[in-house]
C-alpha cells in the first residue's frame, strides 16, 4: 500500500508556515496540494494560479472538500485548536503546526476530537523531526554510548524582529518565544531526554519595551530517571549561535556572517504595527515580496535548532546540519548525515506512516500536548518564581 | 609607593596550583618568592635549589619566616581555612586558591582572622580575574549596551580525568567539579551579574561509578533585579568545549583536536588510587614527570573558562581568549585584547593594589564567600530537589 497512495492535502492557512513547507510538498510525490483556504484574496489567487486547484475563503468549506485526505493546519496558534476540530468533525486527518495549542485543555480537545472521529493527528512540522535529532536519538536507543545524563540546548536567533502580526508580540494571545521557539527546542529536548519531563524551573526575559513579549529564557528540566537538561534561547538579534553550527541557518542553509543586524534592519522600515504586519504578509505567500522556492545552488544541508550536547554515560553526541559528532570516551569520530533529497522529507515520512500506514505516530497529539505543558511550565515558573511540574508527559517510543 | 615595593611571597604548597602560578611569579618583578613550605622532601628540595631560599616542612614556620609579606595558600582545599588562619594569626597576608573553603562557616572564619589580624585577604587566582572577561565587566559598566539580562556560560572538559588525590573523588571532602570548578565558572557569572544571587536551582550528574563524585552539573541562577544566568559544566572528558573557543585552552594556549581523550588514556597507566595519586605528585614541583615553565612559542592568549555569553539590553558580549565579540543591536564588532606579557598578571596586579596600594580587593572573602555560598546551594539544591537562596550575597563594585 505504502507508494502506492497519494495523500491529498489541504492546506488551511497560506503564510509563513507554509511557504516553509512548500518546498517539501511540491518535491515529494507522496503527497499533493489539492486545495487551500485563507481569507486574504492575493494568497488564495496566487494558489488557484500555482495548482490549479480551489482556495477557500474558510476552513469548513476546504473540509468540505471531498479532495481533501489531511489538513494541513498552517493558521494562527489561537485557532489551531478550531480548526482541528474543525478537519476531525469533517473526517479529515490533521497535521497542524506547533504550537499545538496555546492551553491543555485546547490540546486535550484536539486529542479527543480525532480519536472519537476516527482520523489521525500529528503535530509539525517541529524540528525534532530532523535527520540528525532522530539519528542521535536511534545511537541512544543503540545502548552504545550508555544512558542519556545532561542535555545542553541553545539557540541565539533575530526571532523577535522578523515582521509580526499584533498578536505575536502578546503572551496571552501566543506571542513570543515561549510559544513559539520554545516548541521546537524543548520537543527536540524531550525526544532526547526520553520525553517524561518532571520539573521545570524557568527564567523569561522581555526586555525591548518596544516588542514587549518574552524575547529569551533559560529552563532548566527534570527528566524521570535522574537525567536533565538546560535549554536557552535568545530571540533578541545579537550574538548568532550558528556561529557555533558552521555558519549553517535553521534552514541547512549557507549564512553569511556580515547578514548581522538585516532582521532588525529590515524591520525598521515599518513604522506601525499595522505597516509591520502588512510588511509580513507582503513577503507571505501571494505578496507583493513573496518569493517562490528554487532549487537551491547548493544542496542544502538538514534543519537545525542550534547548538544541542548529548552528554551519555560514556560520549557526548553534538547533532549538527550535516551529521553527528561522537566524542566517546576514547575517540572522537562524525557520522556524516548528506544533505537530504528533499528538505523535511522526514514529516512526509511520518504522515505516511502514519496515515497511510497506520503505524503510530511520534508526534502524536499526546506528544505535543506533552511539549505544551513543558512550554507553558517554564512560562508559570518565571512568573511565579517558581518550580513547576508539567502535566500529561508521555515518554519517547524507541522506532 | 606602587612598583616601589617587592611583595616578598611564602607558598604554602608546592603542588600543580602552584605549579601553573609559578610562571605569573617568575616573570611579575612586583613579587617575588621567598620561602615556601610542603610536606614532600622532593618539592622542598627543588624549591631551595631552584631560589636559594627556605622550604619548610609546616605552614606554622612558613608563617614564622620574617621575609614573608604574604602567603599562598595553595594546599588542599580543606586546609584553606585553617592555612589562612595561621597566616593570620602571624600577621602575614593571605592569598588563598580557590575554592576558599568547603564551608560558609570556615570562610567566615578565614575573613575574621584576617580582619581581627588586620591583613589583607584576596581569594584567587580565579578565572573572573582574566582580562577578557573584566573588560567584559567593564562594558557593561559603561552603561553602552544597557542591563545585563540572561548569562550563558559552558564549560566542557576532562576535569574528572586529570590525575587526582583519593579526597578530590569525594564530595565531602572538597571533591568533584562543585567544589572546584563551579567556584570558577561561578565567580566569573557572578561578576558579569552583578554579584547578588538569589536563587539557585541544579541538577548534578556523577554518573561514572570508578570516580563517584559531581563531575557535571547544570545551574540555573536568578539575580536581584531579574537578570538570570545558566551554567553548564560538564569534566567527563567527551565533548570539549574549547573546540568553540577556537581550539585555545583554559590556559590561553593553541590545542589540539587530536588530542581528544589523552587525559583518559594517561590515567589507564595508574592501577590504584594510590598510583593515580602518585601519577599526580610525580607531575607537581620537584616530582619525576615535572616540566620546568618555559617561554611558549607563540605568545599565550588570555586564559578562559569556556564559552560565556552575556546577553545585555543591547547587545550580546561574548569573552574569548584574544577579545570581546559584542554583538550590538546594528553591527558587531571585535575588541581585541593582545597577549598578555605575563600569565595571569591580573593576580598580581590585585595583589600589589590591595596590599601595598591599600585598596579594597575585588576578591575579597566577601566576595568569594558568596561565590562559595553558591556553589554549595548548587549541590544541595542538586541533593534535595528544590530552589535555594544562597546567603552572603554581594555585590560586584565597579572600578
Ligand atoms: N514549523 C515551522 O518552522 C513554522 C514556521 C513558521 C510558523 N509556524 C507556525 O505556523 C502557524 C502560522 O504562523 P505563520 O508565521 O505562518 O503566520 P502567518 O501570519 O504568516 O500565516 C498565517 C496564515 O493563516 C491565515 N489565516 C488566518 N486566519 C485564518 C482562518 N480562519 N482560516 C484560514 N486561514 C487563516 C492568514 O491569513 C495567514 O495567511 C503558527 O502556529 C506558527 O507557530 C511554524
Ligand atoms: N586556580 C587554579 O587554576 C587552580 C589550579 C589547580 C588547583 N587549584 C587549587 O589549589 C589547591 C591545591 O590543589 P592542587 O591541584 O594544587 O593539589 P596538589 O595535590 O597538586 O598540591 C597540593 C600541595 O599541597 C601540599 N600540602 C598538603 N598539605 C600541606 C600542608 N599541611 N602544608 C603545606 N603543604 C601541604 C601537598 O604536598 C601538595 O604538594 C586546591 O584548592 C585547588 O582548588 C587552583
Amino acid at each position: 500500500m505504502a507508494g502506492a497512495r497519494t495523500l491529498r492535502i489541504g492546506v488551511a492557512g497560506l503564510g509563513r508556515a507554509f511557504t516553509l513547507m512548500l518546498p517539501t510538498f511540491l518535491a515529494d510525490s507522496r503527497v499533493r496540494l489539492v486545495a487551500a483556504c485563507d481569507p486574504i484574496a492575493s494568497a488564495r489567487a496566487r494558489f488557484e494560479s500555482d495548482f490549479g486547484m480551489p482556495a477557500y475563503t474558510t476552513v469548513e468549506t476546504l473540509c468540505a472538500d471531498p479532495a481533501v485526505d489531511l489538513v494541513y493546519v498552517a493558521t494562527p496558534h489561537q485557532f489551531h485548536a478550531a480548526h482541528v476540530g474543525v478537519a476531525a468533525a469533517f473526517g479529515k486527518h490533521a497535521m497542524v503546526e506547533k504550537p499545538m495549542a496555546l492551553s491543555l485543555d485546547e490540546c486535550t480537545a484536539m486529542i479527543d476530537a480525532t480519536r472519537k472521529a476516527g482520523v489521525h493527528l500529528i503535530v509539525g512540522h517541529s524540528h525534532s523531526f530532523n535527520t540528525p535529532v532522530r539519528r542521535t536519538r536511534e545511537l541512544i536507543d543503540s545502548g552504545a554510548y550508555g544512558a542519556v545524563k545532561m542535555i545542553t540546548a541553545l539557540n541565539f536567533t533575530d526571532f523577535l524582529y522578523r515582521p509580526r502580526r499584533p498578536e505575536e508580540l502578546v503572551t496571552d494571545a501566543g506571542g513570543g518565544v515561549i510559544h513559539s521557539q520554545a516548541t521546537h527546542q524543548i520537543d527536540v529536548v524531550r525526544l532526547l531526554g526520553g520525553g517524561l519531563v518532571q520539573s521545570v524551573r524557568a527564567h523569561t526575559g522581555a526586555w525591548d519595551p518596544q516588542r514587549p513579549t518574552e524575547g529569551a529564557y533559560s529552563a532548566l528540566l527534570g527528566f524521570e530517571g535522574g537525567a536533565f537538561a538546560s535549554a536557552t534561547y535568545s530571540g533578541y538579534g545579537h550574538f548568532d549561535s550558528d556561529e557555533f553550527m558552521g555558519y549553517v541557518g535553521e534552514m541547512g542553509q549557507a549564512k553569511n556572517p556580515a547578514d548581522h543586524g538585516a532582521a532588525r534592519k529590515r524591520l525598521a522600515t515599518a513604522a506601525s504595527a499595522a505597516e509591520e504586519a502588512a510588511l509580513k504578509a507582503a513577503r507571505n505567500y501571494g505578496g507583493a515580496l513573496y518569493q517562490a522556492p528554487s532549487a537551491p545552488a547548493v544542496p542544502l544541508a538538514h534543519q537545525h535548532f542550534g547548538p544541542l550536547i548529548v552528554g551519555c554515560e560514556k560520549a557526548d553526541l553534538r547533532p549538527v546540519a550535516d551529521g553527528i559528532h561522537v566524542y566517546a570516551d576514547g575517540e572522537r569520530s562524525f557520522l556524516p548525515l548528506p544533505p537530504p533529497p528533499v528538505p523535511r522529507q522526514e514529516v512526509i515520512d511520518e504522515l505516511i506512516a502514519t496515515v497511510v500506514d497506520g503505524r503510530p505516530a511520534s508526534h502524536s497529539g499526546e506528544w505535543a500536548r506533552a511539549t505544551t505543558a513543558v512550554c507553558l511550565a517554564v512560562l508559570e515558573s518565571a512568573r511565579n518564581g517558581r518550580e513547576c511540574r508539567p502535566a500529561h508527559q508521555v515518554g519517547h517510543n524507541p522506532a
